[in-house]
């Protein structure tokens, strides 16, 4: 099976805090390995390394990346890099493509990118070509490229989960 | 085909509106027909309304809605409510069930709900049992409910369209 590192560019310290946090949670949930930032932000790292340290998993982020050397290295190590984007073609035309590569570096973008990045990207997926979120992006991506995977995956090594119920609350601790 | 709103819950003005943003526009992008927001916060209306507006659709948006009296007068007129929850079950176990109903209220919750919520949602339904995002939640609800249908809708009476590219970033203004 494909597997998928986000690239998150163009974060914000402050303003991006809380989006660039779910963009790594997100990713985290729906079964990516690890987070490159490009750019330096300790209390993104804290928050997603917390969660990952109750829920478990071995999730990895790190911020302070150069966004260009993070592509190079990975294109140098034999990956591809996508790059999702409304400007793309569509997710459900391309997916299956995706799915059958070996590593992907995906990339995921705040309102502005840098021009260069569409011709620099392997692949240039849009979910949908209307403007809305990249959290949003991101998680049909996953959600599709791994085939509902993600709903059966374990994350050992957790102290904390949660028992899924028609209407109740429960969460067990250990 | 069911027909979607949603209900945003626990909507903090200031600090939210970033997220609530993107709830707001992740609907709309991928197939709700529009979002009552619990609590005010104008700037959130005035940013969607400005997406609708250039890019077309009938989405509506209406602040200041009472959560309560919304799902009351919502379930007094036949339709039923989802309440997404990490706690709830699996969408891969409930997509069928909703997929065949005709009004759905979507309720996405910020971090804290009322815990009466459980009890008066139809269905309490997770996007995995993991914490991430409530946009990611919508986005593969959404995905999944109407089966990528998204990706072939038709946004009438916008002012700008994205043309797909594989490399390109290409839009039409009229």
């Amino acid at each position: 099976m494909v597997s998928v590192v986000i690239l998150r560019l163009g974060h914000r310290p402050q303003r991006d805090q809380r989006v660039t946090t779910h963009v790594g949670l997100t990713a985290r949930a729906l079964g990516a390995e690890g987070m490159y930032l490009a750019g330096k932000d300790q209390s993104v790292v804290a928050s997603i390394s917390d969660v990952v340290s109750r829920w478990g998993g071995a999730f990895f982020v790190t911020d302070g990346v150069s966004w260009r050397r993070c592509i190079n290295s990975w294109k140098d190590s034999g990956g591809r890099v996508v790059h999702l984007t409304m400007y793309g073609e569509p997710l459900p035309v391309m997916e299956e493509t995706i799915r059958r590569l070996d590593r992907v570096l995906l990339v995921v973008g705040a309102e502005k990118v840098p021009g260069d990045l569409f011709g620099i990207a392997d692949y240039n997926v849009a979910v949908t070509s209307q403007p809305h979120s990249e959290i949003a992006s991101l998680a049909v991506f996953l959600d599709r490229i791994f085939q509902g995977e993600e709903f059966s995956r374990e994350f050992p090594g957790g102290t904390i989960r949660v028992v899924p119920s028609r209407a109740g609350k429960i969460a067990e601790e250990t």
